[in-house]
Parts: structure tokens; C-alpha cells; sequence
């Protein structure tokens, strides 16, 4: 079998991490799968949400979202439309859920990051990039803090990313453009820390379902790719 | 470890359906998960949406809720919010796909089956009761169908169950009530069918990454759960 | 005329209340008139809405929702319409407006009880089911707060029941299950005190305009029935 | 007892009926109880709503709404608010059904009528006073219709006026202004036809449930009430 | 080329202004530019929003809506769509910084005017109406805040008024109704101060754009009718 | 009076075009008046909205948007409020006028372009680039269309373009960026053709009302500047 784009089944599309793509934002890339572009943005500010405060905990959420023309045919605005769909929230959640892994609430102190990633451009592993594209906009945000004297400790225990992997015609590969998304008969999305542990494991069957030994070769190609991801971060920082 | 409740760490609660609970509905069940109640209704009906009309294929879909009264601090209507929360249409989706899973769209023919699964009272474990229990609603949907003579062939293709584990103290245990659910370090929620592959594999770290072994144990304690629940799935249906 | 179901046209259909269904809910009840089936909880809690703070006096409200599934046509849920619809609205407050005339405020302090009713199966006489329940689910809340020493003195002054009654063919009847109401010419819910007077009357001309001796009738009728709920409600309750 | 404005328990407010008071609409009037204002509009147009088509039969139906300075205090608008009021869609289905009861709509043919009830000021009896206006404007769209040839015969089989009715310290009185009514112990909507029938019957307990007596005493100031506003709809259409 | 009402080019429609037209309301008016009628309602109340507690600074903000029969065809109302439409965001902004301009924040001290524009009747230049009838409103308003004593000093440092201007088949003409406003090549809506200077200045090319001598002549003929019609303002307030 | 960045009054601030800058839309580009970034992407589809069909005339519309964190503080997103803001509705009907200027609907035929304008960052002048930048989106989708065989004649009649102008400390000043915006005594927003007619004029008096000179200083000033701008545009096509 060969990939449409020439890849190997173990192999990354180009990845492009650009830093401090916006002024404003304490936090920001633009991280590139491929085609697909993510804008990841970090607003780290004092204080917690009500719920939050008095407990020395810090708090970091965030939201996903696609810009109408980021699709290959354009899809009606949320905003337009008066209502987020089950999709846009379950990314978010899962997006929010994976940065939460690398915070130490009680090293940040009371403040909170919220981190926006928006998808100006799918094409496949939208939520992967933006997973990815987050973390550097959530460490400069940290960074930021930390120049604010804002910080109690060192909230930063980890650093996580995240790639899918797939079957097509019972071939199990890795980082799936939309083409080759649509006709997976299994989807995997990984979330791992660069300590190699997993924060997010969800597989579902597409076309039929999936034997243990198929789910063991998808988790073994995401973790080299999520390997791969955290070196390409920690080039993107600096360290 | 002992659990609060004393059963053994791969040991269900105690599971009852009561079939037909309801007497307008094609299909439905009221499923206990210990005080889990859920209570699962078919609706099937002649016709598809308007972007599969003509393609000869049927559809299912699931709606899942939570009624204010079932949690332990009342909760908010999502109709008098003017919305629905994520985590709604998060587990809304799921149930769906899982379902979809048990289906030949061809068979089925131009039919559609809605699945409603409603949270009378919540205790743990509602989106995997609920899963069980919307097999058995569907089952009895698509035999009325059948009675009515609008199926094009078998469309039950195979069963779907569904059960959580997770992780406590390091121990990993099959089907957790909320007190367990809220201490748990690893959470997952794994949907097999009734020969035993998967069709979802949910597994989030809620305190701490987990480990390849780690999956693996709560794998084999989920494969275990689920058959046993296909069991009680197939004396409800009388098979 | 004889009635679809035989009863006689001043007789009640079966009526069943099975008093803390649920597990949580402070007070709560599963009640049947007939294959009408409504799911009653009340949830007590300290404190009043901001606008009450600092009066003294209690709260006590309601919401009326139905499954989409206890129709005998799928209806879809308001909370994916995003807007709840006026007959909610207007049951809502119904009931609300009917369980407050049992309450006295002063003597339930600063607290605030509410309750849900959920139709789980429709047959006609929900929000006169509904009534009749909530005040069993709200005597445990009020119960509930006395054993946690939260009440000032005793807020149930009254007991309240509700039934509906039409006429058909120009014969008034008791208690109309659906086949009977969308024929009724009449239509009209009452709610009364367990001492006998009138909490609300509403009474809907559908076919024809009525004139004073047909309300009359009915309004004798449901005097009748509403007598035989209160001793029901008086079993249930254990008094 | 004396009445604040002077008037004898029987007698209504000042009623002033200006017919036509819009240029566009095909039927209006703006309706005065004392100070209560409200504009009502009747739209006649052909075609009833899809679930009618090739019924032969027309369609009508009512809004009613408050402007936001109509009260004492502004209110907020219900469409910056995103959503409808309870009370609102309460009154617009009252408001609805009662009109309906006026038209037969098999000579109606397949039109369909709709009014809105705007208040333009309130004080009390605002639901009583938009039914009774909502009369005429529907009376002089019905005319419209007419001359258009769009009718099949005579639809409008009935007249239908409203008031208010209420005990306050124990004396029915006719007609509540919004001092009277804040105090009422128990509060009553009457819509009758102008043959002197029962529309609808709303009596709500405010203070204390109300027995029989009170009940019949009310209506018989109802009866008295509607009599003299079809007088003077009758002197408004010029019959 | 003549007019349909045969005004000259610069003669605006017959204007009527009646003062306080509510009783609630602390200013109000009825205003009709032709058949144009807008209902304008100022409410003056102590306090300001939250982001502006404690500056000493007043407050004044305004909403424009559209009764459903105002116009030809009868339009649906926004609270039933549930959600405001884009041309009632854009005019409710344009009254409210409109009549801003006429405030000092300062003298006005912490007390807000909100000035409501209901629309009962359109005709064309329904928002130049509204701003001219609010600043009836918001004077009055003032001047209640005055007889309170509320005030700091003396907050109205200007009059406004509004007038649309337009080109038809190349000629300016003032005061636009609907006839004419479909079929303008250029609209202009213009706001100035009893002084004369420019508050607002809206030009729309609607058929082909306008160079600078259109622009010119149709500011001229705007000026003279905003003259015009701060002379009625007067009159009205008996200056 | 020295600008904070260097510029003369009558300069505009660097503006890039990156033509093409997505790969699925018809047409787009990012434009960048200084720190303001605008991603605007055009869809051209065949076939108009319903109450066009059948007119033989196509149809451009457009959305404004702002991302989250565009701003200097991080503003919430209008999907998640549920509801799009007045200022959202009134940018991007004006987006949408401006560009139906540049069209001849009959020479496009009944094919659709839909013009979405993301804010990517915010500082300044964002509507005005958005139209600027949504013109050259619009020429490629119409060229899109010609290759694709679809237009009826050459729908590109004008190009258009606009730029904001202000008054500070009473000189008139071009290209506003936000501390300038934030000062302004008067802005105004001009959208011309390529050909130097005005498609809109908005002028806003935000501290003081102005005169007829300080009008056409402004509109002088806003003229060069959109001169300069039809040049980059022309450049940026290749033309």
C-alpha cells in the first residue's frame, strides 16, 4: 500500500511549529500538520473563576474551533448558527483535559490560562495540531507568569502532543490526512506526555470493529510519533 | 483494597433490565447498573433525513440526557439553560456511534431508529448502562420492524455492551460507582461487541498518565465485564 | 355511553404512587394514573433566590418537562430546540403556583424546595399527575428539612390534588386518559385543597362554548375525584 | 369597601375602542381598560401553515407581548433576552384559543389570520383587553378576506370579549387594576362568547383557595362584564 | 419630478410630536414623521452598570425594535426567532450614541436613562424618527432626575435630531418614505445637533456609488431639515 | 502633533496582501494594515438562496468575525455566548454592501460568494482592511467561476476598498491603529471604488460633534489613502 502523499506509515507530514505568530496573546503558534493550520493562542491572566477561589489552585481550560472556510466546503458559523455542536465541544473538552495533565494547579498559583485553538485550515488531525500547537502557547504563557513574579512554583511538570493513527485496508498508520481520515476503518487519537505515558487514549471503530492486536500496533506507531512531537516542541522553545 | 461496596475488582454490580417499561415505544428498557437507572426508549420509524433519502440505507441515532433529580445536587435543565452542556453531546455521540456499530444500514433498509437515553438517576457508569441498555431497546425495534415487514434483510449484526474501569490507588477495578469514579486515577470507558472486538476505547488519565500495562489490565477487566453483560443482554431478549 | 376502558364516568383509573423511587432526590415518587407516568422529585436545600434573602420566608418551585419518548410520536427535546415550548411553560407554573398554596413560607424559613416533575409516559392527565405527586415528594422535602432541623415551624398548612375532567358527547367525565381527551368538547383541570376548595380551575372550551350547569357538572366531578386522591395521597404518605 | 378609582364592584374601567388605528394591517384597534393599552393588529393572508395544506380548512393565531416600558418599571425585552417568557407564551395561547372559538374555519377557507397583541401600556387586565381588541382587529380582517373573494362563507360564527375578575378582603369586584390586583386573594380570567357562554374559565388561587360561592359570585360579575364589552365591540364595528 | 405625497424636494412629511403619550414612563413620546409612528420611552432610574460604578459618571443607552405589523407584510418578532437581527443591533447602536452626544456624563451623575424606540407603524425613516422622538424622551427623563434632585448639574448640552436624505433618478430629496427609499440610488441618514454640527453621517451607495457634489447637496438638504425639526423639538417642549 | 509610530498624518500603516494564503477556499488572502490581521476567504458555489432562484441574478454576502484572542485582553467567543454582538452584525453587513458594489449580479449569474472576514489580531482599522482584503478574495472566486464556465459576463464592475479616518487633538488623521482609535474625537470609516466614488461614508462624533470642514478633510484624507489601497490591490493581482 502506498500513501497518496508518498509518506512511509510511520512517517509525520511536514510540521511546522512558528512562535509568537500574534502580539497580543501572553502565548501563540501557528502549528502546521501538513495542510492543516492551526492557530493556538494563550491568555494567562490573574485570579481563578469563582468556583476556584480561595483554594491556591491555578486553572487552565480551553476552546477549539474552526473558522467556516477552514473546511473543504464551507461550513456555517457556530456563533451564526446560536450554538456550538457536539463536535466543537467534545474537542474542546479533550483539548482542555490533555493541558491539564501538564499543570501543577498548585504551582501556578491562582491564575488561569485559557488557550484558543482555532483551526483556520483542516485537513485532517485538527485536534492532534491543535493538542500539539497548545502546549507551546501554554509553556510561553507559563513563561509569562513567571516574568510576572505570578508564580508559586514550577507549573510546567510536562509537556504533552498528540497525532492519530489509523487502519486503512487493515494498515495501520500514522497522522491521517482527510482523505485517507474518511476511509480509516479504525480511528485513534493518542494524547502522550514526552515521558511517553498516555493522558488520552480514544479508538473507535469506523467501519468494523478492532482486535487487541490491532489496537497494540495503532498505540506503538502513536507513540513514536508523539516522540517525534515533543522533539519538534522542545526545538520550537528553545530547550 | 476492599471496595466500599465489597464486590470483588472484577465483579459487576448487580445489572437489571426490565424490558418493555414502556408501553408506547417500539423498543425500550429500564437498565440498573446498582443506582444507575437509565431508562432507554426505541422509536422506529418509516423514512431516513433528507441527505440519505434515496440511498437505500436506514440510520440510528441517540439522544442521551440526565434528568435535574438524578445527580445528588440537583442539576440544571439543559432546555431552561437554551442548551446543551458538552459532555451531553459528548456521550449523546458516543452512544450513537456504538449503536451504529450493531447495524447494517442495508438490511434496514429506509427505516430509522432513534434511541433515547435518559438518566432517571445517576450513580456511575450511566453512559455505559446506557449503551447496554440502548442494544436491547434497538433489538426490539428492529423487530417490530421486522413485524411490519420494512426490513430488507437482517440488520442486528451484532451486539453492543459497554462497561467503565479505571484505576484506584493502583488497583484496576471493573464498573465504578461515582465514589469510585471521583477518586479514580485512570478512567475508561471500553464498548465491545458481543464477540468480544472493540468499538470504543476511551481511556483518559484523570490524576496521572498511565502506562502500556496499565491499558492492558483495564483491557482484559473491560473484555470480561462486557461479556457478561452480553450475557444478561441475551436472557433479557430471550435468546 | 360507555368509556373505552369501562370505568364509570365518575371513576378515577388505577392510580399507583411509589413513594421514594429515587435515591437521592429528598423527597421523590413514581406516579400512575393509568399508563400515564410521572416521575416526581423534590430537592431541598438552604437558602432562597437572591431576590427572597433576608424575608424569612421560603421558596418553592417547579418544572415540567416530558421525555421525548412518552409521547406516542417521538417528540424532540427542548433542549435541542434550544427554547422550551409554551405548554411547558404554562404546566410549570401550574404546578408551581398549586404546591405553593400548601406551603406556608414563614414556617419553612429561608430554605428553597424544588421540584421536578418528568412525564416518563404520556396518556393524558400529566399535569394533573404531576400536582398529585409533587405534593407527596414535596411533604418528604419538607420532611426531610424538619429532621435536619432547618424549618421554623410547620409549612405544609394543606394537602393539594389535581384531576381533569371534560365532557364528551355532552356527557362529563372523570379523569380522561388521550383517546378521550382530543374528543373532549370541554376540557378542564382542577386543583383542590384536601379540605375540599379550589386552588385553580381551567376550564378550555375546545369544541363548543359551555354554559354553567355543564361547569357545574364538572366541577362536581372533579370535586369527587380530587376526594379520593387526597386519601391516596393520605395512604402513600403513611398518615 | 371603596375602590381607589371611585368605580362600584360591578362596573368596568373607562373602555375606549379606537378601530383602525394602523394603516398597513387589515385589521386594528388600540384598545384602552382605564390606563392599559393595547394595539392590536389582524393579518390576513392566503395559505394556512404546511400541517394544514388541503385541509380546506383556515388557520388563526395570536402573539401577544409587552413593550418593555408598558410596567412600572422597565422590563428587559424578551428578544435581547434570546427567549419567551412564560407568561408570554401563556397569554398568547389564551389569547389564541379564545379567538378560535370565534371562527368557523371551514368558511374561513385555507387563509390564515394572525394578531398581535402589543401592550402598549400596562395596568392590569391586559390579557382581557387584548382578547376583547383582538376581537375587532380579527372581525375587520375577516372583512378584508371577504372583500378579496377569499372566503368560503361566513367564519365568523361568534364574538368573544374578556375581563378580569377578583376577591380582594372577601368583595368580588369586576375590572382589577394593577393596585387591585397585586392584592387580590383570588384572581379570574373569564372569556365568554357574546351569546353569553364560557371561552375559558381561569380562576387561580392567590392568597387562599376559594370556595364554591366565591367561584359562582365571580362569574356572575364576569357574565355582567362581557356583556357590556360585546356592546361595545358591537358600537365599535358598527352593528 | 414630482413627489407621490407632492411635497417639494426639500419639505419634510407632516411631523407630530405627543408628549408624554405614557404614564409609566418617566419622558415619552409618540412621534410620526407621515405614517411613520414610533413609540419613545425613557426610563430614568438611580445607579449605572457595573463597569461604571463609582466614576460619577451617568449613564444613557437605547433600544429600537419593530412591532411584527409595523410593516406592509407582517415580519416575525425577534424574541420568537430568539435572537435580535442585525439591522435592529445597528439602529439601536446609532440611537444610543446619537443621544450620548447630547449628555454630559458628569452633570448627569451615577443614573442611568434608558430610552426604549417601538416602532408601532413604518413608513420609511423610522430610526431618524426614533432619534428625534427619544431626545424628546431622554429630556424629560432628565428633567424627572432634575425634580429629584438626582442631578449634578445640567446634563443636556445639546439637542439632537435625524432626518434621511436620498437621490432618486439623480435629485436630493429630504425625508424619504418607503415608496421612495426602495428605489434611491444613494440613502443618507444624518444626525446633527440643534447647533448644527454633524452627530452621524450614514451614506450608502445602494444603486451606484455618489461622488462629493451628491454628498454635498444631500448634507445641505439633511441640515435644513434637522433645523426644521429641532424647531418642532422645541415647540414640543415648550421652549 | 507626532504619531506614536512615526507616520505622517496622511500615511497609512505598512499593508501586506498574501494572496492564496488557504488552499480549499476559492479565493483568499491574509491582509495586514500593521499589527491588524484579516484572513479573508471567499466560497463560490452554483445556485442563489431560495427567494433569489430563478432570478438569473447571483448573490455576495459576508461575515466579520473577531477570534478570541484578537484583542488586547481576550474577549469571549460569540458562539459560546450563543448570540452574535451588535458590532459583529453591523461590520458584516457592511462588508457585505460594500462588496455587492464591486458586482454586476446579472453578469454572475445565479452562482453564490460568501466572503468570510476572521480577525486574527485587532489593532485598528479591522473592517476597513476586512474589506479591502475581502476584494481581492472575491476578484479570485469570481475568477474561479469564469474557469469553471459559469459566469453569464464579467460580474467584476469596480474594485473597492476603505480605510478609516479620525481626528485627534483636531487634526485629521488616516489608518487609524487602536491608541490612536481609542482618542479619536470623530472616526469615520470610507469604503470607495477603484475608481474614487464613495460606497459608504461613516462618520461618528465620539467626543465632539464636527463641522462641514472637518468632513471634508476627512473624506479628502480618506480618498489618497484609498487610492493607495486600489494600487496594493491591483498589485497583489497581478493587474
Amino acid at each position: 500500500m502506498t500513501r497518496e502523499d508518498g509518506r512511509q506509515a510511520d512517517q509525520l507530514r511536514p510540521v511546522t511549529i512558528t512562535r509568537n505568530w500574534l502580539d497580543h496573546a501572553q502565548g501563540s503558534c501557528l502549528i502546521e500538520f501538513g495542510k492543516t493550520k492551526v492557530l493556538c493562542a494563550a491568555s494567562a491572566s490573574e485570579g481563578v473563576p469563582r468556583w476556584r477561589k480561595g483554594s491556591g489552585l491555578g486553572w487552565v481550560t480551553a476552546e477549539y474551533a474552526m473558522l467556516p472556510q477552514a473546511t473543504h466546503d464551507r461550513s456555517a458559523r457556530e456563533s451564526v448558527k446560536g450554538r456550538i455542536g457536539g463536535r466543537t465541544h467534545e474537542i474542546s473538552r479533550l483539548v482542555g483535559r490533555s493541558l491539564r495533565m501538564a499543570i501543577d494547579y498548585k504551582a501556578l498559583g491562582e491564575n488561569t490560562i485559557t488557550i484558543d485553538c482555532d483551526v483556520l485550515q483542516a485537513d485532517g488531525g485538527t485536534r492532534t495540531a491543535a493538542i500539539t500547537g497548545a502546549y507551546i502557547a501554554l509553556a510561553d504563557a507559563v513563561e509569562h507568569l513567571r516574568r510576572q513574579g505570578a508564580l508559586v512554583g514550577e507549573p510546567l511538570v510536562e509537556s504533552v502532543a498528540a497525532i492519530s493513527v489509523g487502519i486503512i485496508d487493515g494498515v495501520p498508520l500514522l497522522d491521517l490526512p482527510y482523505v485517507e481520515d474518511v476511509r480509516a476503518e479504525t480511528d485513534m487519537n493518542v494524547v502522550m506526555t514526552g515521558s511517553g505515558k498516555f493522558v488520552e487514549v480514544q479508538g473507535t471503530a469506523e467501519g468494523a470493529p478492532f482486535d487487541k492486536a490491532e489496537l497494540d500496533a495503532l498505540l506503538e506507531l502513536a507513540a513514536a510519533g508523539c516522540a517525534d512531537l515533543t522533539r519538534l516542541q522542545n526545538e520550537a522553545l528553545g530547550r
